[in-house]
């Protein structure tokens, strides 16, 4: 793993938490993306070399919203950089934790992602990115 | 601010936690560290720029126990490095943001730490830290 790649934060209302976190870092959100297979809108302020990622629930059912549901606004998910994430799932499956998902999938910011079951991470839902190569 | 210095977890167990993300980073915890004045015990990993720290209660009436038996296991705070620790409390005050910490106090990691409230930032508990410079 390479570095933390992004912190993604579940909010309510995307318009104000973009104003809110612009005020936090200093400077606007860089990049808006709605991902429909997830259910998602989600918004990127660079800090440095790591992204954070706000998240909004497009539809009543998607994780964000049950997230909020359950635990209200704050952090969802921390995303590593990886290079090759096929082998890290491999690896990681070998060492015994859960991964939600085998072969990865398409996620927000141009890259393939797969989920660590928290149950298996102390809590701490952890996603694994590797960039797509253009 | 300059990058994400690290994300807490707070924990149960930190022996059990530390063989845990040792499996997960591929390598093994590279500092542990007692804050007696914050009542937790700490262990750090470097993932390339960014760290990951473990937080386990030492005292029932610690932040870090209280936060567990509210929330369960899982990420506590994010803390972001700066260069003028008291520079960015003024200027995030000014923007509305609740400081906890007027003054910054010594945390752990050789760092003049404060937060921010998790009510004025979509409950996500922010420090912010600066390098003790020796």
């Amino acid at each position: 793993m390479n570095k933390i790649e992004h912190i993604g934060i579940a909010v309510k209302d995307i318009t104000s938490s973009n104003e809110l976190f612009s005020k936090l870092f200093g400077k606007a959100s860089y990049k808006t993306e709605t991902v429909e297979s997830e259910g998602v809108k989600t918004s990127f302020f660079k800090v440095g070399v790591n992204k954070i990622e706000l998240l909004e629930a497009t539809k009543a059912d998607s994780p964000i919203a049950k997230f909020i549901e359950k635990k209200g606004e704050g952090i969802h998910h921390i995303a590593f950089d990886v290079d090759d994430i096929e082998a890290e799932i491999k690896r990681l499956k070998e060492e015994g934790f859960k991964v939600l998902n085998e072969t990865p999938k398409r996620g927000a910011d141009n890259k393939l992602v797969a989920f660590l079951h928290p149950k298996s991470t102390n809590g701490v839902l952890i996603e694994l990115c590797q960039e797509i190569k253009q």
